[in-house]
């Protein structure tokens, strides 16, 4: 059967997200919430643009879906997201009671896993989902970065 | 010597922040910021009001500092919040970088203490300011939403 919407095919439009973060000079992170299929939030990391710690995609994603929704909680709503969540993001979908969380790339030091952040009891999640796109654009970012100063 | 602007001073401040809360349905829970000795930002809960997860007093206070100081850090900064801080705003303010988070009531289910959110290496916490007050106005509130229900 084909699957024209998988994990795969989201994590191309979180990617794009991604894309549109570096273009800013941000920390290259996308993330997308998708709800029956359907993309209700976009969004990529803006910390820098709004000097604001919260404004990393995941949140702004939990905001503008709810939005949408009319509702604060995200029940059969999907997290597509180029980067591990950190605590921040990870306690938020906590409370936002999201369905699942997929994920690219894993962040070992400051992702919610090893710092084993509680995610909400009917939360399910992916990783590694086109990791190497994910982190590759990150790794770029930073080499960059470097070379720059 | 006398000290007019100490840890209980501040706390008062931000319990009005939570009555204000209080009065709109919220769950009452306050929270500022003090830059030397300055509010520089002052919020409280706003989930229903904006059906938002993530419109924690904290979440809103660390925007609104970062906005008056005009950089993402809160360096010589103590947020007084008259709730512990859940994993999602200790998890902003590990990114944040605060000098200090002094907290009124504890909230040992979700809290960050016992769910062991890692803060960031410079953040000092004290904890218990006007806890009876903070968890007193926090008690009204679900008490009168259960015999509303």
């Amino acid at each position: 059967m084909i699957q024209p919407f998988d994990d795969i095919y989201f994590m191309k439009k979180a990617l794009q997200e991604a894309e549109a973060a570096y273009d800013k000079g941000e920390v290259p992170v996308g993330a997308i919430i998708v709800h029956k299929n359907q993309i209700i939030a976009r969004a990529h990391n803006l910390t820098e643009t709004l000097t604001d710690v919260t404004a990393h995609a995941e949140m702004q994603a939990f905001t503008a879906a709810a939005d949408f929704l009319g509702g604060k909680y995200l029940k059969d709503c999907v997290l597509y997201v180029t980067l591990e969540p950190c605590q921040m993001c990870a306690g938020a979908s906590y409370w936002a009671q999201i369905d699942t969380i997929v994920y690219g790339a894993s962040e070992l030091e400051r992702g919610f896993v090893n710092l084993k952040t509680t995610l909400h009891p009917k939360t399910k999640v992916i990783s590694g989902v086109l990791e190497k796109e994910c982190s590759q654009l990150l790794k770029r970012f930073f080499v960059e970065k470097r070379n720059l100063n």
